[in-house]
């Protein structure tokens, strides 16, 4: 599979080795993580909020409300940064400095543009809605022309972005490797647990597939 | 317990009832999250970048290598917003528009400084560890004088802030109720498993009960 093209802004100063550009590392990334970050500046100020995110090829899409802040703000093609970070242990190491975290998060750098075309945007309403549970979208009513409209839906071109991974035990200073002290890794894994049906559900209605069976990838 | 002054900035355009300014809400979340999201603006692009961070009262410690990118444009004092964010749940609606997650998030804006003396950075550098395992700091090997001016610990005052929370079940349509669509929420948890022992660690060394009993808090 093809790498994305390195730029100054997404090449890793400290620590290169646990940088990637290769685009199945990211996508695996993006399309692991239920919740993305969202940074864009208004008026001088950063503002960071998450969001739910969906990738269709190279293209991310991220959604909103259309009356809301970060849409009306996205919306002008401004410059924006979604991150989007998978935690996958703590890692304990002999000395305090040198405790740390695995985890695989992705950066990606660009302008976002609106979704107006209505075949891609009822397209990309349902990739959102099928990243959280796969096929989904086929089971519940769709998005009327009115909920559509209400709906914003940003798409950022995943051209230039780059994917930081850490995995493994800790790493001590060599002459800390004698000290008596417990070190290895706590793993994390989220998790989903047993669904929980609505209370003004009808008797009768059967738990979907999709649903009894989910689980988040394991590691 | 107190609540943070609102701000045009902090205050929710959008349900507004899903946003607090109490500072025990935000306080409960940035000590529940293992890890926030960092924004901000270099040569007019906003960067977002995920680090590890622990509160001592109502101070927010962020830290990172003091050669890091991050670090070395935030000891400017220049504009930053820190997000974290703890998802709790898929929220499965009978319409396709009425998807949600169950999340809790905190949003801090402000100007970061650079903590210079050295108890201070001290006391933040073993919150920081603490705020990964509870009592860690303690066990384990404290910092050196190079270890310590090898990192940047930053500070946020947690002055202009708000969590914004959803929880509970779906909210579809009131006609879309005796839809036959299964509708409910499947709650989400990161958990820790098993404590993995580092492969160089020598016979002998029991796992502290601060590793073996850890646990990520229980929804």
């Amino acid at each position: 599979m093809s790498a994305i093209a390195p730029t100054p802004r997404t090449t890793l100063v400290r620590r290169p080795e646990r940088g990637t550009h290769e685009r199945a590392v990211v996508n695996a990334i993006l399309d692991e993580a239920l919740i993305c970050h969202v940074g864009f500046v208004m008026d001088g100020q950063p503002f960071v909020l998450p969001t739910t995110h969906a990738r269709i090829d190279d293209r991310l899409y991220v959604h909103g409300s259309a009356g809301g802040r970060m849409l009306r703000t996205l919306r002008q093609a401004i410059p924006v940064c979604v991150t989007v970070t998978l935690l996958d242990g703590l890692v304990l190491a002999r000395s305090a400095f040198h405790h740390s975290m695995n985890y695989r998060s992705v950066l990606i750098l660009g302008a976002a543009r609106e979704v107006r075309e209505e075949a891609e945007k009822r397209r990309a309403f349902c990739a959102l809605v099928d990243h959280v549970v796969a096929g989904r979208s086929g089971e519940v009513r769709g998005a009327s022309d009115l909920e559509l409209k209400a709906t914003s839906v940003l798409c950022l071109p995943i051209e230039e972005a780059s994917a930081k991974v850490r995995t493994g035990p800790p790493l001590d200073d060599e002459e800390d490797y004698t000290l008596p002290h417990w070190a290895g890794v706590i793993p994390l894994a989220l998790q989903a647990q047993t669904a929980l049906a609505d209370s003004r559900l009808p008797a009768g209605i059967p738990v979907p597939a999709s649903v009894a069976r989910y689980r988040r990838p394991g590691r």
